[in-house]
């Protein structure tokens, strides 16, 4: 049985969302306010732009999967603050995708 | 049974990639080269930082949620296009986050 | 004499700010509001940095001086939208490097 | 007479660019390298959209004005770390806006 990573961050990240702010670095963020998980969030995807440039000359890609969970992360954060979650986005690629014709499909066979 | 969206979604992208490059938008990203789908990460976080602000005085999130889809679809299609998918990603995360404790707890309930 | 070119182009963008939506570019920008104004800025940062790990690999500096002329353009663009001008950015660098202090000398040797 | 504070600052950078790492600041980015400054690049244009938004809603215009002199300074430190510099921008500037039409007039009219 595999997890389901971003459900359980995400769990993880509400719990942190309502912690003191000095007890966790999710929690100190969100006592910052917004604009810090923003910043973050632009700081991260410049720095995956960056990972991505050099793992096609080096051809060494453990940054940039590092500077891409980074990126992530803090969307997911950014998610928890205005009280949404990645289920929120993942419906929407869902959509996009027809992905919910395959999860009938997924049930029917069930 | 709950469909796992971004490995759904990380099959059509690999299959999209080796396509012709006028047959999709995705295609056509690869066939534009890593520059291209960069800058499309770095538009979609810009987008998806600006609709956060207004999420925050409008109380309208549907814009953030498209844009935050549009950005992790980017990083996505950046991954693929550099061989890589999400398991990359989600491991990391899980990994940083001791989720791996909670897979074998997982493991031992089946 | 050295014309200059931040201020010339200030007045140039002013002009245009005021324009009818369909007669220029800048003007356009404007009609589009800050949101338009402000993607174009992260979209030429992005392209900025791109450019810029180009040049150290290719040795080609033009698309670089591109990027950057795109970067300042807008952000002059997004200063007008907000009634202000470069002068108000330059004074700021000034103040930081004491360059105050070069323009009173300047003053004194007149 | 105005001081050039682009060319003042520009001067300054470069001066600092062959100090000791722990001289500056601008020392220390040179000594970092590349990635280091366009990580800057891009946080200061995340900040500085940033601003620009609250700019809008507060009507307190300060912080933009820091922000966008962050941005600024960053890339002048960029371009001086590629053996560029301001007027290399401010050229291409003035060739799309035919500011050197300007520059013959003033020339005639001295």
């Amino acid at each position: 049985m595999k997890i389901d990573v971003l459900a359980e961050l995400a769990a993880t990240l509400e719990q942190r969302k309502t912690a003191a702010a000095d007890s966790s670095y999710v929690a100190s963020l969100h006592a910052k306010g917004l604009n810090k998980i923003l910043e973050k969030v632009g700081e991260e995807s410049t720095e995956t732009i960056i990972a991505a440039k050099d793992a096609l000359t080096s051809q060494d890609k453990s940054e940039l999967i590092n500077e891409t969970a980074d990126l992530w992360f803090h969307t997911l954060v950014m998610l928890s603050h205005l009280d949404l979650g990645p289920d929120d986005v993942l419906n929407e690629l869902a959509r996009r995708f027809d992905l919910s014709g395959l999860e009938e499909k997924a049930n029917r066979s069930k």
